[in-house]
């Protein structure tokens, strides 16, 4: 008998403990498990706003899936597509331009969520998510950078800009990082002497009444007066509509000028989810009570926050991580009794409770019913997380970590790996400026909807609309921009950085010719 | 008195401890001192292979240079000129497109040198430098990629290239990186089944006929010894003379096949002390005994491995961390004499000794004239360095680290922070095959020097020469690569990522026009 092939797509909570679970149950004569995941380590989210303020080292928030799942066969890639019918699913190349095929037998989706920030002008250009590791180093990195940057910067307004940051959404994600990032930034701020701590603004802006509506509201008020002491704004009942590299702007028609906005909210269904056809509720993949997907039994599992699980009671159940590992447990089950013509067993968990940090030595809790706050709440909430955390090792790092954290002060230093971005989407509001006349001529930008005024000496000379460039002659000449450029209206452009243009100039011949035609036409222009 | 105005560019070794031993000297009213580096963060080289392997946290090897020296003003910028008539450092913009000037009364220029990877076809497209905590971190990464890759490459030729791993130069760097390099790869092979350890290779190619010529013979024998019995290949009397994303082009003929390469070797100035128009030897500053920058005594200091530092008896000075320490205290003594109108001390140092790590638990040291190997060896290095390690706070976190390392395993993660890069530029050998027929599409090829054989079903179908594209047809359509496509000739191109491709495509009318007209010619073609 051939083993049964099981392909789990997703290496999350509920993707790694499904993995875990059926290395255990299941004999490798019966069935070989693979995994497929974007990068080679299982992230423990409850942990990651840690890594914004170095508190744990940069990497130990996260465990090697090979480590966590060592008879699982992992692969680190992008899935390109999930055929249902033919039972396939195909990963995306990697170092080879080649796609790999992965027939199965029995599939479990663990796919989870993406913060969605569509339909929100300029979100996807300007803020920040915060659900991976690369999210919570990028945003490690932005702050530094605002950090640095302020220490040196001789105008005052701007440097207020650069202080500024916006957190969105008050669940536990948007507090724990509001909360962290504002220890950080106060910590920190001491070696940099010509920043003015009072200057330091970290905003939380929040659709509801209170912040944590998940928990009581004496707990949610208790955060909230923890947090404003802290120094953190709290603005409830209000949405960012729109962001712009300078700033957030409020449903409420505030808008607050940030260089950082950090979005939490809302969640979406990730492209490949979007893409299956299936039954879906609200974009998640609807689950019968046993998790197999509806109109896939026998074959199709899902699980995690990527389903939409109707429980036998009737309820639906939470997009959490004691959730995730529950469901990861009951579907190994399953699967085993599946491939072993047992019984499935209905999915049933009505939660624990629930924990949120609130930085430095405070937490809210509710768990069996009790309800604590402060330093109590903080010694559990470290507790269960540090017992939850998969695997000795990182258990160890961690709590080695955390006594440093009592003894030594901030970690400052700013990990870059790579340059910016060289080509990269921007969006503007009507009257902000792109660039100033005298600035450094950096990037040549493309409009790709709305359009700009130029303006030399304080004098309108042109108006560019969609389809048009502009800063290209700063770009070829190495000079300074000779004109100051203002959006007319909500504006999108593409910017391509100075090394990329030149790369681009040099080598394709119909852009070069584009290009020198409008420098002829611009020059000879009065 | 206003307070003299001292800029210390480059923040290495020379330049840090420069800047702290003027902290030190120089009241607040007599000077303040400015300090300019790319980075937030000091490295400390000796260190820096540890990286590779996770044997110390990612960052631990690194200091924030605000703490190092807590009085000087930092500014974390790229340099973009030094004009020594006016002396004035400008700094490239940052986050706004607006240079700094910062004027001085005295320089000193602390510059080090970069790995000069021009006059070698294709090494500086595909070879990886060894001088940043970029670098490393990058080639960590690159490793775990390819261990990755391996673990599931069904085409056992290709997990030969993938698991072949090349280092160029056999001095303390290079023997200091391969020996970490090796070490890791064989430690961390254990987690992933389907790579046959056998089929590791990690070869040391040395242009003489010992590696480690700073060492006497007997402790270089012993070196290579050592290396050859973990695994690791020597070959010496060679060097990489060409090198593409898939070999490494020896002098002797011979190609080995790699998708990983390592340069340590050859040190050349970088961009800024190349633009500098002023005495030098060798491309690096001349310095008078006194650190003085000849032609510019009283203003301009030189230190580190960027100067020729001809010395009272004659000699020069070595581009060694020891010497750049001590060379930092003597130039600090000699700006506070020349600001206060004191004597200038000469600078003199002979060297303590040299120390070089073979990787698990071994190495090699000669000080104060004791030869040392092995075991005792290995301790005096990791002692000597501990030792000579800035700051309690990573004294400590470093010697966790160790302890941490003789408990637990390889360190997995491989941390990706940005996708690779969009545009990248690739160099062919005659004869490499750019991509095959049936290949998924995922970027789109400029021929910049050189031309390409297009080859259907195995015939040749045409002949692509410089200024031509391909690889667009796959990438409009989504279909796989209709042709193979081969180098005629050196070939160096420029590769677009399908997502710039893309964009580049939505954007930019003359380049959407070009490649339309393309198109139609080559679907007309029989």
């Amino acid at each position: 008998m051939t083993p049964k092939k099981i392909v789990v797509v997703g290496g999350g909570f509920a993707g790694v403990y499904a993995a875990r679970h059926l290395e255990r149950i299941l004999r490798p004569e019966e069935a070989q498990v693979s995994l497929v995941n974007r990068e080679n380590y299982f992230v423990f989210q409850p942990l990651l706003p840690e890594v914004i303020s170095g508190s744990i080292g940069l990497v130990d928030t996260v465990s090697p899936i090979r480590r966590l799942c060592p008879r699982t066969r992992l692969y680190t890639r992008e899935i390109e597509s999930i055929d249902l019918e033919r039972q396939i699913v195909t990963l995306a190349p990697a170092v080879r331009p080649r796609s790999i095929e992965l027939p199965y037998d029995c599939l479990v989706l663990a796919l989870g969520t993406v913060t969605d920030l569509s339909g929100m002008p300029g979100m996807a250009e300007h803020a920040i998510p915060f659900r991976t590791l690369g999210d919570a180093l990028r945003l490690r990195n932005r702050v530094l950078l605002a950090l640095e940057e302020a220490d040196n910067e001789a105008d005052p307004e701007f440097r207020r800009h650069l202080l500024t940051f916006v957190v969105t959404g008050g669940g536990f994600s948007g507090v724990e990082v509001v909360a962290e990032l504002n220890d950080f930034l106060r910590r920190a701020a001491r070696h940099f002497p010509n920043i003015p701590p009072r200057e330091i603004r970290c905003v939380l802006v929040h659709s509801g009444e209170k912040i944590l509506p998940e928990m009581s509201p004496g707990l949610a008020e208790y955060a909230q007066r923890i947090l404003s002491r802290r120094g953190v704004e709290l603005k409830l009942k209000a949405r960012v509509i729109r962001a712009t590299q300078d700033s957030a702007f409020l449903n409420t028609g505030e808008a607050i000028h940030t260089r950082t906005v950090v979005s939490t909210v809302p969640s979406g269904p990730v492209p490949l989810v979007a893409s299956l056809e299936c039954k879906k509720e609200k974009g998640k993949l609807l689950a019968n009570p046993f998790l197999e997907l509806e109109g896939h039994q026998g074959r199709v599992w899902v699980v995690g926050d990527c389903a939409s699980i109707r429980m036998a009671d009737g309820s639906t159940a939470l997009p959490t991580a004691q959730h995730a590992v529950r469901e990861a447990r009951t579907v190994a089950g399953n699967i085993a009794a599946a491939l072993r013509g047992g019984q499935q067993q209905p999915f049933a968990f009505s939660g624990l409770g629930k924990l949120g940090s609130l930085g430095h030595h405070s937490a809210v809790a509710e768990v069996l019913g009790i309800r604590m706050s402060g330093l109590p709440a903080w010694f559990l909430w470290r507790s269960v997380y540090w017992m939850k955390m998969p695997g000795l090792e990182r258990k160890i790092r961690v709590g080695l970590d955390w006594m440093a954290g009592l003894v030594f002060g901030t970690e400052l230093v700013q990990l870059r790996i790579q340059a910016s971005d060289n080509i990269t989407a921007e969006h503007f509001e009507p009257g902000e400026l792109i660039f100033e006349q005298g600035d450094t001529g950096d990037r040549l930008y493309v409009i790709r909807k709305g359009s700009v005024d130029v303006l030399r000496d304080g004098a309108l000379v042109a108006h560019l609309a969609a389809g048009e460039y502009f800063g290209e002659m700063a770009l070829m000449s190495t000079a300074a921009r000779t004109a100051t450029v203002r959006a007319a209206e909500p504006t999108d452009l593409l910017a391509v950085a100075k090394g990329d243009f030149s790369k681009l100039l040099a080598n394709f011949p119909e852009f070069r010719e584009g290009l020198t035609d409008l420098a002829i036409k611009r020059t000879a222009q009065p």
